[in-house]
């Protein structure tokens, strides 16, 4: 999402929108003392401390109230006063907010204060506005809620009521994003995780560590199942490594340094060690490449790893699946030789690719991500390797024509990489993919390969991980497909509702087929009414929902209902199973309407 | 491996032998001091202090004496003495270990001491051993290996020098022992485990953890798949839980105080709790169970997870796989009612005896496990949950009619179990599955559903691990298939050898067919002769050796020769591709001879 900036027309709308907001509030309660009122990414909010509450009841008075001060056209006009006249102002209107902010101000050394009057509101504020309130569109925005919020956002100090408002240039783009909202909230994977028993947590385990249920692990295993067959066609070799390591290694990879702050407290082992839990899988395929001498003949070697890694974040800062302090990777290492790296940088944009293209991700943009030479305490220091290995991804990404950005001070702490950037529904930009080119880790790990020449040489590593990690893949994917998940995908992969009793041994017959086939599907036994099952399915986001009644007994068939349908199609038995089969071992996205299935 | 008792003969032959051979060490180590000579499970060893030392250079020589020994027809007498008697004895040889021994057991109340006599030689012992030393069959024995030992097992004490010997009833015995031996050292997993790359352990990573290396991960890989399809049919749902969590989860299991000393060490997350490293998965499972309530409608609840566990093991205990500190167990949780508990036992010795079918495990038998009365400590206090529990297995077994033995103390803390033993490649047996009735689970975490009656019920609970763990199961399965894997398993499932350069092209087409069906397969590139690429395929016992010439090229076809056959057979190339996807598909036990692949 681009950050709007206060040269924007959208900022200049919201700006003056928060004061058109006081003024009227101020109407209905005249004692209220204002704090801060800034626009924010999806309008503006203003703080007030009120002598009697301020409740959501009085949002449509107080839009009336907005849209009246808007239609009197007041012109927004700038005076800017030296402090102590300022603050002398200030204090002569009881706002002991503005006057503290004012202080707070001298003392960074400001030497005058701006001041904005629209009509009879008069705020300390650097603009920019609006000409005049009829500018303002009158239909572009919505008061939406309220929250307590603590002056400078510091418990310690009084607690304001924050009055929250959406605001856009007009009311089609402020409908659009109420309806983006609303889908979002809807498709919310904590929402959908429980709805449709996914992941649970559970206090006596700890935040951030979820509890992946029945149905989540058919995702989880379903999408590991896919990268297997990927990563077995793009040459890739798995392994499996503990969880735990001595200190040395992390010391070894550097790590522990740079990164202890994120990793779980060391476990003492008296007599041996401190162990740590892995906070990446990265140092313990260095040791692998290492457990034996290498040969250039075996390169690229490109060793894959689900492995789960523990990072420990504020709690706080969790959410969902989307932060959290247990994740398990799609993690992969490559070790080669300078002369691989073109064709293997092409070969992993061009598997991240084919992964989105295969969820159907639009909108995905390439991000090169550099190191922020000036910070020497994030980034290795090798001014020659950045040069190198930065120019060396530049050119690639040139020469593929694919269109991307830059992203300065993005970089890992060992070399640079390249982003897959993803936009949720709200519009926010997300990582969901890297490949990152690493000069380090080799140095680190003394790797090393005895190349055509008999020489030894030092490979380069690459780190990849185009599905992220298990839980923040699921939580994009959830909400990508708001939890209608196509057939290969859904933990029920179809449901037969008999229309009679009489029908179940017919229905009974065709599950127990798909399941000798491993398709998840199941009869609904329950005693609910027709209606009531196939609304269950419904709620369950069941791809194929299938209804046998004494037709379909007498004639071998069975009447389909796809999820993303209202249209049922009647087809032989034979041919629904070998549909079911091609849908699963295709991987076919059936769950999008447009998606034709034969 | 049935321990022999000292009223076995095979015992009076061990003992008496470690006299012979004692006798036949003084003639050559006159001033040797004895300590102690017991018969052990494959023979016998001997303690001694030398002034010159032995060697194995000097067992032919000692042997040839104590043949000697053996045709002088020595009788061994017993004589009894007062202890003050015997230590006086015992003074007057200067054998001073014995003379320490024979003190420590006057103060342990030892009222005489027991001495045998054969011809020259003397020495305390309680017996019993052979008539006369012509009974003992003089090619029966066999001077083993040299060790140091110290005295009485503590490093304070002197250092000794222990000489092994094997014994057998007869020759025929020995050499089938000896031979079964050098079959297990052949056979060794960890020797395997290294030549087939399959794991390995590094220092900086620490003891008991392995690194499953990319042929390794293909093992465990097929075979948790085998599992998935297995659990699929049997009615279990996969679930995936965190290696970690809150202490309060395990005081809560009951873990903590029964379990400690096999965890390890708590992470400390300063202001949120202690956090250990699960040691097993069960207190996950019962979270789960319990997020949300539960009906009898969908009992028994079978919840299944390769969970990777974390057990401390003194380092001086952990051997290869056999003995880890961290294991992926193959492992489930069933919640059932009363009712289920009869046709539930049945199913999972059924699960249990289809898979060592699978796997072509031979006499594996039955163990019902009790547990001890009088061990407070080691067992939950609840006679009646034990009386019932016990009861119900020993029923259930009796009515199976399948063999089975009584295990007393052998039970988990929380219930009696069925374990599944198989026997070693030496004889020794080994748990290798298990059903384990736990009574106790439910309770601690107040686990309920509702049953028909519309009351809430407690379920009992099943834990069960058919495959083990990944590390035992596939130290035993590497040991059972002396590193040849069939083909399903098999690292390589093919290799294609070319005869000469020009079949090239023919090779890399099949191989492409063959990988794109993911079957394992790659082309000899080497430039090796031919014959060294043959027996290179071999020493890596790949299953499927394909041969391919002219005559192959021309006629769309291929030479086959599978690992374990020496005949070799020609056949349509397409033939060869069928047979390999039944090979994967069926998993087929192809690795032996017996088994006919159409």
């Amino acid at each position: 999402m681009k950050e709007i900036s206060s040269d924007d027309k959208l900022y200049r709308i919201r700006h003056s929108l928060a004061h058109v907001m006081a003024q009227a509030i101020l109407q209905i309660r005249p004692k209220a003392s204002l704090a801060f009122g800034p626009p924010i990414d999806n309008g503006f909010y203003y703080d007030f401390e009120f002598d009697t509450p301020l409740t959501s009841d009085d949002f449509a008075d107080i839009e009336k109230r907005m849209r009246r001060i808007i239609a009197d056209r007041q012109e927004f006009t700038e005076t800017k006063l030296p402090v102590s006249d300022a603050i002398q102002k200030l204090k002569g209107t009881g706002q002991q907010y503005k006057v503290e902010y004012a202080e707070e101000l001298v003392t960074k050394g400001e030497k005058e204060l701006g001041f904005y009057v629209n009509g009879p509101f008069e705020d300390m504020c650097k603009g920019p506005h609006v000409k005049h309130t009829g500018e303002l569109p009158p239909d572009c925005f919505k008061l939406d809620s309220i929250a307590g919020a603590y002056w400078r956002g510091s418990e310690k100090n009084p607690q304001l009521t924050r009055v929250y408002a959406v605001a856009y240039n007009n009311r089609a783009e402020l409908e659009d994003y109420l309806k983006r909202r609303e889908l979002a909230r809807q498709r919310d994977h904590r929402k959908l995780g429980k709805e449709l028993e996914l992941f649970t947590f559970e206090d006596s385990v700890g935040p951030g560590l979820p509890l992946w249920l029945p149905n989540g692990m058919i995702l989880r295993d379903e999408i590991e199942n896919l990268a297997k067959e990927v990563e077995f066609k793009y040459g890739y070799q798995r392994v499996s490594t503990p969880h735990v390591a001595k200190e040395e290694l992390y010391l070894r990879s550097g790590h522990l340094p740079y990164y202890k702050d994120s990793m779980f407290p060391p476990m003492t082992l008296e007599g041996e060690a401190n162990y740590y839990l892995k906070a990446m899988n990265c140092p313990h395929h260095h040791l692998i490449y290492s457990h034996r001498p290498r040969s250039y003949r075996e390169l690229p070697l490109r060793l894959a790893e689900y492995g789960t890694c523990y990072r420990f974040e504020a709690s706080g800062t969790l959410s969902g699946l989307q932060r959290v302090r247990c994740m398990c990777m799609n993690d992969a290492h490559i070790y080669c030789g300078k002369e691989h790296l073109e064709e293997e940088v092409r070969s992993q944009i061009e598997m991240h690719l084919d992964y989105y293209k295969q969820f159907r991700f639009e909108g995905i943009t390439l991000r090169l991500s550099l190191h922020d030479p000036k910070n020497k305490e994030k980034y290795i220091d090798n001014p020659d390797a950045w040069k190198f290995s930065e120019e060396y991804l530049k050119t690639i990404l040139d020469d593929s024509k694919l269109p991307y950005q830059i992203g300065e001070g993005e970089a890992a702490f060992y070399g640079p990489k390249i982003d897959f950037q993803a936009t949720t529904l709200l519009g926010k930009e997300e990582s969901i993919g890297t490949v990152q080119l690493d000069f380090q880790g080799a140095i680190n790990f003394d790797l090393k390969y005895v190349g055509a020449d008999g020489e030894e040489h030092r490979p380069y590593i690459f780190h990849r991980a185009p599905l992220s990690t298990h839980e923040r893949f699921l939580s994009f994917l959830i909400e990508h497909l708001g939890g209608a998940f196509p057939t290969w995908l859904a933990p029920i992969q179809a449901r037969i509702i008999p229309v009679r009793d009489d029908c179940l041994e017919y229905c009974n017959d065709i599950v127990r087929e798909l399941r000798s086939q491993l398709i998840r599907a199941e009869v609904d036994l329950t005693d609910n009414s027709f209606n009531k099952k196939i609304r269950e399915a419904v709620t369950h986001k069941i791809p194929n929902i299938v209804i046998v009644g004494n037709k379909e007994v007498e004639n071998s068939t069975v009447t389909l209902r796809r999820y993303c349908m209202e249209k049922q199609v009647a087809m032989p038995r034979v041919d629904f199973i070998a549909r079911m089969h091609k849908l699963c071992t295709q991987r076919t996205m059936d769950n999008f309407a447009d998606v034709v299935v034969d």
